[in-house]
């Protein structure tokens, strides 16, 4: 891992690789430095600011099992904004089953020569089947 | 309502009054101009660009019916970023009562003299009564 990262998926690989290696000062590295960046876990209340590095920080150093798989679905970027859709699929079975995918968006934010650092991690449910629902508001 | 938003707010705010008006044209005004926004409803697949206005001109304009209270909850500036935090409650009850309150997360970009515009609305499950389940990454 080498900072600053140059684009968005440089900050995001190292995202998922500081998950995969538990390691809190990569984690830490990925993120925006500053007090306002955003995390929202599945079924999890909204934090922010440093309550986001220290979540983090406990959960990697916690025994909670992690492991991941990643699938890129769609990037978009906006000037110095980049949003990244992904899908994560945890491969921990569990006596339900591996669990239904869920959906990750990240948002990154471009400073200069800082390079580019997480500001937002919030996680979606995957939609149902094509069909099987109507859209909710 | 009047373009350009001067706050991130003033833009949020247009976002439900569309809704509650079901206005195509204020909808519209919201989102930023730019042909990467993008949108995630609950149990809905990732949608960006055109599609996002295509799918409130067509939800909009459909009879299925919205009624929306929103609760504030927190938000951060980062720059010209702005990530707003809301809980969305439905007020349509159903067979199986008023449904529980979701997340909202919507991301603004300030672009100089034309004002702040909606460049992401996430929707997300709303959590569980405290410590009743463990984070999930």
């Amino acid at each position: 891992m080498s900072q600053p990262f140059q684009t968005p998926q440089d900050a995001e690989d190292a995202y998922y690789d500081a998950l995969d290696e538990r390691s809190v000062d990569h984690m830490m590295q990925v993120w925006d430095d500053s007090p306002d960046i955003a995390c929202l876990l599945p079924m999890q209340p909204f934090i922010h600011g440093s309550a986001v590095r220290d979540m983090w920080r406990a959960l990697l150093q916690s025994d909670m099992p992690i492991d991941i798989h990643v699938r890129h679905v769609r990037w978009v970027e906006i000037d110095d904004i980049a949003i990244h859709y992904v899908e994560e699929q945890s491969r921990l079975a569990s006596a339900q089953g591996t669990p239904p995918p869920v959906y990750a968006v990240n948002v990154f934010r471009r400073r200069g020569d800082a390079g580019w650092g997480m500001i937002l991690h919030q996680n979606s449910p995957s939609p149902p089947p094509p069909g099987s629902a109507p859209p909710r508001v």
